[in-house]
């Protein structure tokens, strides 16, 4: 895959002679396309002269044959072109020729069929308006060419007083942020993000793996030199040029300026740090295609999985070897050596039977005696159920059709096995189903798993977020989708939101009910697009599974997290405070999830606290999203 | 109009016969209803020795009859009931059987017809997200009997320590915002709003006026007492109630408790406040029936009037007395007293003739001899011009029919008057009809209009914006709107965008497109839900006509604002900036405005100011609207 990578060469060529010298250079040195000027000095001066235009918009004044710099079609396709960037639109006596330009520029592009324009963005947030208004109306015409925003990773603030320079990591996303959120986070506005020789800390530089990525642009000045002559990165650039190369852009080169240097070395270096990406380890090989990708939840309990689905669940390297490892432990601890008691073992919500399997090896492994009950409500995979009795459990095991929430057992159960859960832990579920196998399970009984827990934290997805708009439908904002992130930026650690512990100590509805606020302070500014969702459980004792970021179980690829979408994003300034509200939420049919989230600073209030006392400091609203899936009217899971 | 009002009196009876009894008393002291309890301590009690409820959500248990205070459906109609105050749904503990209570209050209100219930609206931030869940999740189903959201106007801050009380003007009116906002702006949450013993300063009342009042609650200890013994209120109450009941709300009176009063002063008191507020001026009289109804602003160029829409115009007494003088005036200015030179007066738009009748009476006062020429392209109100030429004006007006722009005019004119304004000065066009007639005014010809200018100002009405929110289409959001502000709050003063000049020195695209961006300042936190436009015009020297609050031409009413909504209203912390961006923009065949808005506070940023330097204070985003009607896509005036 990396190899497929597209690499184009800066060049500042100003006639359609030059460029075509620099198109064939950049060609025979190995790069696949230039970016260029569209336009020259020649028309600067034209515009110049010309006062502002006659009545009517601008489109309907042609270039002059020498004003442009491309104009052959057959090039075209290898050519990125840049905006005139004198054409400011910012500047009133400017504005309306500028435009022009940047208008006629466009449409001269389209005309030719080039890939992508480039426009820089401000990097003030004054100037921006202006900008985003042009954006936003170019980009309702449906067109092949894409317009690329080239922004800075960081900008460099100097003090003219003191003549020193300190690099800012705030002010190109701010920009950037301000003009997505003008143009309503149009999908089509799209990111050309430049490496610059200052990089952003960690925080700031993970804000911008949450963009639309469409470039990756190498500034001039990052480039070193190895001990043999060739342009290289330093260790820090390479290091983020590798993890932005994982979201596949195309990258533009500005060649460095020392002697020896040839153009071809800078593509080498570069097809190099892609070549030599590591290999994806088995979780990401099987991620290959899911990333981003919006699933609606699995309704297991009213909808019956497919053969393939469970053939996809039983691939997992973790999650099985962790049941066997649970069962055997809780068969150890509950039956001493050499006892000839016989453990009721429950495997409820069998599937298509690995859990029994397992069950069987993990009572061989503890030499202890087990009878085991398979029960599952899919009538498909009470076939294979029986013919695995059959062909390999034999005698051991009583496979059943029926839903454990009905199952008039014959027996109680010392061990209750099952694996209902969802990516948020308890949305497939798995509450209400052991509420209901509860029944029998001795008192003194085991549940495997015994305990599971819900996380949240705000999250940063442009991508996701356009994604969940192009369905159209408000309602699709009210429906969490299983996705494995991608372009997002999880901006804080998760936090629990409630647990479940089986067995249920007092089964009603207070059990299955929750409610939760979590309170999140953010260091940096970010618009939050959502809510991410993880989950862990406690099998047995110390024997867990996790989705959790920190506390992941390696190579385990059963779950992607979940993806509670916000109607709006909001923002929140640095330093601000994110509540995130859920409540679970049950009736005889149906649960669901309604979710909001508040932002709030606390504000210092001088005048307030003069003369004494407690009105010190108070909490302010900054925004606040609607509550959403009121009563799960757009979404729940099925009783 | 407000004889009409309806008063309920507070009454806390605790059984059905008590209510009876209460409500017999208050029915025979005049009042329309009572304000009660629907339950009793006996089903406090009950809830709370029962554990959890059961599975499946609370409404399936039903009240024991001696829990329940209202319980005739023959008094449904006179009681107005209050939910059990001690049903809490922020305690973790109580939360789930305080939401069965309060479940099943309003389905028990429901099912007898009760006209309303009041919850009360916690006022602390953190309690109110599980009451906007509730509330949201009632409103899901349509029913005859509202929901009120009782809030106090001010709280009370006591100071546990030094013992004092101080009052808090912010707490209500945020946990009021937070709760709207949560409720997705539902036109159906409604305001309660209680009249409190201190009263918040007039930018914090202000905010109450933009939000839906159904009814306002007259604390217990706001009464006084006067020279009679009669109960009374206060002046600043007095004044606030006057301009309450302006909204038609309904009153509930908890009466004082002072001895000698009786039930029915207090009821005889406000209804003595409704009766006695002063009449209705010319302009309110006319605006009744108009307040906060949205109108699409007329498109006289593209649309022909309608005769009787002239006829609503011609009524104004202010706008033709004052187009009388400035043509008097321009006339004394252009021709010397005695001179019989005959000046040539072009009415352009003439509508129905009345500018050319006032700027022939402006020539037989100023004693100048005039020639005037009617142009009109509408064919209907055309023949009413040669009605007026016949009976009237006889041969001192040649009557045209055409378009201002093609007209081939037989001579230039020296005054040119033109009436082609709208609320937003400029959005009917008159920047375009009147460069278009220029041709046939003398280079030295005087233009009546001179100029006019557009003002805009942040403004916040959850009731203009759930207006615009019942049609249902995002597009609405997207088109400007005439209407008479009414529950409005105006959040500060306005400021001008653009100004006209006529004649136009440079006419071309230029003088026809319009950036402004203007910057406010707020004292209060407020949630911004579109742009109130406004414009002023300089007909003549000094002779002026203005719909800005502050140079409001008294007892003109031809223009009502003009309201810019936005698609998702934004909150604006205390001390923030708003910024308002407007762009006008034209093609060929269309002019259309554009608009957004960007909240920003400057944080002052300590850490980064530490040593020295310019980086002290910073330009944070809080917020941004989109760009709204990007192209015209949405509304837009034709040429
Ligand atoms: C996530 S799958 C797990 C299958 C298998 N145990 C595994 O780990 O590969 C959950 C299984 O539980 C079954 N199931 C869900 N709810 C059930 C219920 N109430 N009664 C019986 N089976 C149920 C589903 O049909 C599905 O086969
Ligand atoms: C707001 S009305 C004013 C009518 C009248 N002068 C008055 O003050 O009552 C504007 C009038 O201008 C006319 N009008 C608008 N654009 C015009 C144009 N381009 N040429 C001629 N008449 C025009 C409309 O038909 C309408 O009658």
């Amino acid at each position: 895959m990396s190899d497929e990578i597209r690499i184009g060469l800066e060049v500042a060529a100003a006639s359609a002679a030059e460029l075509g010298v620099r198109l064939d250079e950049a060609k025979s040195a190995g790069y696949e396309f230039v970016a260029s000027p569209l336009t020259n000095a020649a028309l600067r001066q034209a515009t110049q002269t010309v006062s502002a235009p006659t009545f009517g918009l601008p489109e309907n004044r042609a270039f002059a044959l020498d004003q442009v710099v491309l104009d052959r079609v057959d090039w075209a396709d290898s050519v990125v072109g840049r905006h005139a960037a004198w054409a400011d639109l910012s500047d009133a006596q400017t504005r309306i020729a500028a435009e022009m330009v940047l208008q006629r520029e466009a449409t001269w592009a389209m005309h030719l069929g080039v890939p992508a324009t480039i426009l820089m963005l401000p990097t003030e947030l004054s100037r921006v308006p202006n900008v985003a208004r042009y954006v936003n109306n170019l980009l309702r015409s449906p067109s092949y060419t894409q317009l690329w925003i080239q922004a800075p990773m960081t900008t460099t603030i100097r003090d003219e007083t003191e003549g020193v320079a300190s690099c800012d990591e705030d002010a190109s996303w701010e920009c950037w942020n301000l003009l997505r959120t003008l143009c309503g986070h149009n999908a089509r506005v799209l990111l050309a993000l430049e490496l610059t020789a200052d990089l952003p800390d960690e925080g700031h530089l993970q804000r911008w793996f949450a963009e639309p990525l469409v470039a990756l642009v190498f500034a001039k000045d990052i480039w070193l030199r190895n001990a043999k002559g060739f342009p290289v990165l330093g260790k820090c650039h390479q290091a983020t040029v590798r993890r932005m190369l994982k979201r596949q852009p195309q990258v533009i080169v500005r060649a460095g300026t020392h002697p020896g240097a040839k153009l071809e070395h800078y593509q080498q270096y570069v097809r190099h740090l892609a070549r030599t990406q590591p290999p994806p380890n088995a979780c990401e090989a099987f991620a290959v295609g899911y990333q981003d990708y919006l699933q609606a939840p699995l309704q297991p309990l009213m909808d019956n999985l497919e053969s393939a689905t469970y053939q996809v669940f039983e691939q997992d390297p973790v999650k099985y070897a962790q049941y066997e490892k649970a069962v055997y432990h809780a068969l150890l601890d509950r039956v001493p050596a050499g006892s000839d008691v016989v453990t009721t073992v429950m495997v409820v919500g069998a599937g298509r039977g690995p859990l029994v399997t397992r069950s069987l090896a993990a009572a061989d492994k503890a030499q202890r005696a087990v009878r085991v009950y398979a029960v599952e409500k899919n009538p498909n995979a009470y076939v294979t159920l029986q013919r695995m009795k059959q062909t390999q459990w034999q005698d051991r095991v009583t496979v059943i059709w029926s839903d454990m929430r009905e199952w008039d057992a014959p027996i109680k159960a010392d061990i209750l096995v099952s694996e209902l859960l969802g990516s948020f832990g308890d949305n497939e579920l798995s509450p209400e189903c052991l509420d209901g196998a509860q029944r029998f399970l001795k008192p003194d009984g085991i549940s495997i798993p015994s305990s599971y827990t819900a996380y949240v934290a705000p999250l940063s997805s442009s991508k996701l977020y356009t994604e969940v708009a192009a369905f159209g439908q408000e309602a699709r904002f009210e429906t969490p989708y299983v996705v494995l992130f991608n372009a997002v930026h999880e901006l804080t650690a998760p936090q629990p939101t409630w647990s479940f512990h089986h067995p249920l100590r007092d089964a009603d509805t207070g059990d299955l009910i929750g409610n939760a606020k979590n309170v999140f302070t953010l260091a940096q500014s970010a618009t939050i697009h959502g809510i991410a969702g993880y989950f862990d459980t406690v099998l047995y004792k110390d024997v867990t599974l996790s989705i959790h970021p920190a506390t992941f179980s390696e190579g385990m690829f059963s779950w992607f997290p979940i993806y509670f979408p916000f109607k709006t994003p909001i923002y929140a300034p640095a330093g601000s405070k994110i509540e995130t509200h859920f409540w679970r939420l049950t009736d005889c049919k149906k649960t669901w999830y309604e979710w909001s989230s508040i932002v709030t600073t606390s504000d210092a209030s001088p005048e307030s606290a003069d003369s004494s006392s407690n009105a010190g400091s108070r909490t302010r609203l900054v925004g606040a999203t609607p509550i959403h899936n009121v009563g799960g009217v757009s979404s729940w899971i099925g009783l």
